[in-house]
This record gives structure tokens, sequence and C-alpha cells, in this order.
């Protein structure tokens, strides 16, 4: 049992803040509440002088292994990035490559604050020997491609990732998703879509990330958005989400409303590929459920939540010219309620007694985290990963005090270098 | 002595770079190049391993001691936040409340990479034996206000704080400066542009900051923007800059390019603010002068250089439509090179023999710093305060591996919360 003592517990189901301790046995928390006698003998006492216990960061959309693009290509938009750089880079790739590179992204995660990762990517195998060996939560997301003539194969090939991966350990489980409206026919979102019903599983996707993408939609779907496409198909019949939503019509958002399917908005990566500004105001107004995602570190270009809450704030405040627009609390909610719930993890909601140890420590002591006059705008417009103590996943310490328990940084940057030097020689 | 070795060693003016050593000595950078024999016998050595050596950056708009205003009345509109929140805490500074959290914003400057702050604020006593103190550079900006009947008296105390700060200590010097065209009568920028003539000085006030300011601006002075004002009145003779410059006309971008004058952006501010986002890219293809400035942590929250230039960067990027807009490469010179041309410091502008060692060590081994593709991009896109490993400030080791040289942490953050717990109470 580790015991955390001298705490302020911040618990983001009602943004409330209580000084004391938090006991963690088994991957789970044991106790939350004031310092209370015991005859409980700790393997670790972690006396916290006044930090701030918090639960992780959950990444919502991520492609975790793309650290191996990180820089390649800057500057460039979207359509033109992803077909004429991106896409044959990835070609590339191997079960190797993914396993390597997502233990980098693995590392980035741990020093941000993040602890579980909804990677939709290929080669799951990497990605889940990755995150055992790490000790990071992968949440795998289908990303099935495929036209009329595949879509037979191209969705059983999903549903067989669905059965490999969906209990392959505590860390790592598999969600039903496709790439795209624009990288897959019909007839391959209609088959997910029964697997949808099947399983009882929501379903997930890129969606309304660029306006091209919008208008093209439209041209091959009588006029529909990519939302409206979704949910003429039933695809949102168990939730969901789609990644990305940035060009919505009121009609759309009521769809997600609806449907309770998540918007999970990345706001680095659309503003880098200048994609545009997500409409997470009327989202919020409307009770739209919303959580985040970094994307990729290849359009983002960090893995960083301290910057996705930043950013999502004050972008709505540019939007909307309205400085009150978007408050830190919303975003601090997104960012760890809001991603385990849209990944369907109702362990990993909150600081409670019963759930999953998913958490991390702020150092309060870091000048950019005083006075403090209101710590949740702090965390959201002064915070950053450098005030990030300790992270434990899944009861787990993976890093503390700048130092990694789980991973060899040494070793791994020499393999990701060794790899980065092959694949761009080959050019 | 100091002698950095296995560097490699970023230069700001041409943006190259080069693997070698740096020796500092007496403030000086006494050598830069490969590694050659010699006899000095240096006092410390440091093995960078190949981390990233690159000059610090120059923060050009600051009100450093506004730290005790951290998430205070978070989310308001500029004009309210101002006239209803901000200057009525203002007026219970003291230079004792001034010194005192000038010493917390320098222990976040340092932190983040930041050596020197163009900083217009109250009680410049008290930022000048902070920035002593702490090894911190402090060019203090004149923020004098006044109407037709003071401007005689409020633009002679200017002059004296002028003349007592100019060359008060090595860290500490002295520009000339007005609040804002909307704090100050045409009586008292023109006796302020009558001391520029006589001292041959720059001058630096706010500008445009909001569109309200420049309407406002434009009742007062038959149809005349801030920058029209200014021009008309010779205030840019000696060149000088602009804080925040949001709301631009082209024939105000001209008058900045013509006369040198700087476009000192704040580009977090501006969004928290909702406040607008400054025409940089239009600036940039014009040749107007660029510096940043993180503003006051009461607007920003962070005094992070980092953040500043990302945004800078992502949101040109939306703002224009273009994905290619605004460089990695523009926003560390502005951040760097700009800064300390905009402060008129010309023994700061690069890693160069024979200029100040200002400068900072980029921790390469940080997982958000990899591969190493392509290092200007992973600074501007991935970068954060925690890939700063040692901050050096006039020759002198200010920060190095999360520890200060020349800070009581714990004692200051007593000191600040005692502070504050008085400030708010009386509130």
């Amino acid at each position: 049992m580790i015991r955390f003592y001298n705490a302020n517990v911040l618990t983001v189901s009602d943004m409330d803040i209580n000084y004391g301790e938090v006991w963690v046995d088994g991957g789970k928390i044991a106790y939350v509440g004031p310092a209370k006698e015991s005859d409980t003998v700790f393997e670790t006492e972690i006396n916290l002088n006044g930090d701030l216990l918090m639960p992780s960061f959950k990444n919502a959309h991520a492609h975790s292994a793309m650290t191996f693009l990180r820089s390649y290509a800057d500057g460039m938009p979207l359509q033109d990035w992803l077909f004429t750089k991106i896409f044959p880079m990835e070609e590339k790739l191997t079960e190797e490559v993914v396993y390597t590179y997502t233990k980098l992204a693995a590392a980035e995660y741990f020093k941000n604050g993040i602890t579980t990762a909804f990677d939709m990517y290929f080669e799951p195998e990497g990605i889940a020997r990755a995150s055992v060996e790490t000790g990071l939560r992968s949440i795998i997301c289908g990303g099935t491609t495929g036209s009329y003539e595949n879509a037979e194969a191209t969705v059983e090939r999903l549903e067989n990732y669905y059965n490999t991966y969906k209990d392959y350990d505590p860390l790592v489980s598999y969600r039903l998703g496709f790439h795209s409206e624009y990288l897959c026919d019909n007839a391959v979102m209609q088959r997910v879509a029964w697997l949808s019903k099947k399983y009882s599983e929501p379903v997930y996707m890129h969606s309304s990330e660029t306006a091209r993408e919008v208008i093209e939609c439209k041209e091959r779907h009588g006029g529909m958005t990519p939302t409206q496409v979704f949910y003429d198909l039933n695809i949102f019949q168990n939730g969901g989400g789609g990644f990305h939503c940035v060009h919505m019509t009121d009609n759309d958002l009521e769809i997600m409303r609806m449907t309770g399917a998540y918007m999970i908005t990345n706001p680095c990566s659309n503003a880098k590929l200048s994609s545009g500004i997500a409409r997470l105001s009327a989202a919020l107004d409307r009770g739209v459920n919303i959580a985040i995602g970094t994307d990729g570190a290849s359009s983002n270009n960090a893995l960083d939540m301290f910057r996705e809450m930043y950013l999502m704030c004050v972008l709505q405040k540019l939007s909307t010219g309205d400085a009150a627009a978007m408050p830190a609390s919303a975003a601090i909610k997104a960012a760890t309620y809001g991603g385990a719930d849209c990944m369907k993890l109702p362990d990993l909601l909150d600081i409670k007694e019963g759930m999953t140890a998913d958490l991390i420590v702020i150092d309060m002591a870091k000048p950019s985290m005083q006075p403090v006059i209101d710590v949740v705008p702090n965390l959201v417009y002064s915070g950053a990963p450098d005030v990030v103590k300790l992270t434990m996943c899944n009861g787990k310490i993976v890093y503390r005090g700048g130092e990694y328990t789980t991973i060899d940084m040494s070793k791994l940057l020499f393999e990701c270098n060794d790899i980065a030097n092959k694949l761009y020689e080959k050019e």
C-alpha cells in the first residue's frame, strides 16, 4: 500500500479541493479523506507538503508512435502534408518502429502527467507491447480504412483486432473505430455499425477536421456532413465520438448531444495545420460531451495536455470575442474525467475510493503555480510539464522527480535515433 | 572562466547550429568555436553531451511584479478587468511588494530560460533591488501617465527616473516610455518626444491593444490611430516600440517599418483577454521588427517564452489560413535577437565572442525534443519550460537542473504568501 499525505486533493467531478490523504492498494484507490489512524503498514509513504494530487490526464486522441515524425515536413496544410509526406513515411512502419516510438511517447506522456492514450495507429501488437513494458495505459482504437471491394475483409480484421486486444492486459484494451468518412466507403461504415450492435460497443473516427473534408463529404453524400452520415448509418448507437470535430453545424452538435457521442478536440493540431477552431463554447452550452486529445506528435508537435487545455480556452476566448468563454475548470474536466468517460473507463473518472489509481502530483512550489489565489486557472494558464512532480498509472509510480521507473531513457533514445537514421536516409 | 563543451551551439543571427565550445569570462563570451587546446585554467567545465546552447530569451514586455495578481479575476475583458479589478489592487502596491513579487517573476523567468525583462511597472527601486539580488537583467521602462495639468511634473519624474536608473547597475537600466495614448494627454507625449530628442533615446508604450482603444483614440485625435498619433508627435524619432500592436492598419505597419520601431507582440495576453490576433505575418512580410513579451502574469498567466513563441506561430497559421505562416525560426529570432535589439542591448544579440553571456542550455534528452529531425521547430512546437537545463545571465549561472543559485525559494514563497494574505484580506 502507498500512502500520500499532506495532499491537497483535487476531485474533478465537483472541482473541489480538500486537504488530506490518498492511499493506493494494488492499483486501486483504497482511501481518500482526512488523515486517519491506522494499523496499515505502508510500503511507501510520500509527504506531499501541500502539493496538489489530482487525476492524471487522459489523452483522448493519439497516434502515439507518430513521435517518429516530429518536426518532419513542418508547416504544410493537412491534406498535402498527409498524402505527400506522412502516408509515404508511414508505409515504412514496422511493429518494431511502432513499439519503440510508442515508448518514446510514453516517456513524454508520463513527464506531462498523461497516463492513458486513446491510440489509433498501425501495428497494435507494437502498441500493446510498449504499453505493458512502460506501464502506459493504451486504449487502442480501430483505424479501419477501406473501399466497397474490401469492406468485408477490412472489417473482419477490425473484429479480430477487437477480440485480440479488448482484454489483452489491465493496461491494454481496444475500441471499435474507423479512420474517417473520407477513407471509408459506406459499406465499411455500415459493417462497423453492425459490429457496434453485436458487441454493444461505441465507435470512434476522425470527423470534420477541415473545411475541405466537410465539403467533399457533402458532395459524396447528397449534402450530408460527416456527422450526419454517421448518424444516418447508426454509428453512434452506443455513443463513441469524433476526433477533431472542427467544422460542425448546429445540427451536427445536436446529433452529438442526442447520441452522447464525444467531441474529442485537438486544439494544438488544428491550429498548427491551420484546420480551424472547434465550436467548443457552443458545444459546452448545449451539453455536448467534450474530451481532449493531443493527436500525433507529427502535427502538434507536443504530447502536452497543459498546452491543449490552455489553447482550448484561449482559442474560445478569441473566436467568441468573450474573455469569459471556456472557463479553466471545463478544460480540466475535459482533460481528465472527459477523457476517461469518452474511452468508457468508468474506474478512471476521478480520485475516489474504489477507482483505479491513475493520478499525478503537481509541484505547487514552482513559481508558475504561485501565489495560490485560484489553483484551477493556475493549472490551465500557467501550468506546463515542469510542474508535474509524480505520475502514477494503475497504482504504479512511473515517473517521479524527473526520473522514470520503467523506461531506460538513454537506451530508448539510442534506439529511436538508430531507427530515425534508417527511416530518413531511405527517404 | 567557465567552459561549456560538447555543445550544439545555436546562433540566431543565421539560425545555424555548430558543434563545439563556448567559454565565458567575466560576464562575456570569450570563445565560440570548435574544441581547442589551451592553457586556460577553468573554474567550471560543463560537458553538455550534445545539448543545445543558445541565447537566452529576452522578454520585451513585462510587468514582472504582477505575479501578485496571477489568476485573480480570471476571465474578464481588458478594460473592465483593468479599471474594476487590477488598478484598485495596484493602489495597494508598495516598493516591498514590487521587490518581492519581482523576485518571484525572476524565479519563473530563470526556469523558463528568460534572463531579461523589459519591465514597465511601479516602484522602480523595488524592481532594481530584486534584479541585482537575483541576477535578473531588468530594463525598466517608463510608464508615465498624465493629463494636461500635470504633464510637466509627470515627465519631470520620468526624466529623474531615467537619470537614476539608466546606469544603475550592469543588470539594471532604464528606457523612456509612457503608458499609452489612452492614459496620456498630448502634452505628456509631446514632452516625452522632447526627452527622446534630448537624450537620443527610443520611446515605448502600449499601443492598439484592443479594438475599443483604437476607436476611442480616433475619436479623440481626429481619426488618427495610436500609431499615427505617435508618428505625428515624432515619438519614434529614435525608434522604440509599441507593446501589443494588435489592431494595426497597413499604414500603421508602414510607420513601424519606416521608423524601425518594434512591434512587441504578446500573443498569450491578447488571447486570454480576447483582445485579438496581431497581424504579425503581414508585419514580417513588410520587414517590420518583431519582439515578444509575456505581459504581466495577471493577464497571461505564465511568464513562458515557449508558450509565447508557440502561440505566435499557430495563431498566424489560424488567422491567415496558411499552415506555412510564421516559421518557427522567426519566432526564435524574435524571442532572442529581436528582444535584445528592441531594448537596445547590442551586446545581447547572439552567442558571439565579445558579447555578454546571457544563454541557456536545452536538454535534448527530453522526449519532447526527440527525435532530432529539426531542432528549431522542436523548440517552438514541443519545447516547454522543462527542457531548460541551465540559465546564465551576465556570465553567472542563475539556474541549473531545477535549482536556483541566487534565490532561496522556500523563503521567497513564504514572503509572497504573507504579502498575498494581507493584500487579499484587505480587498
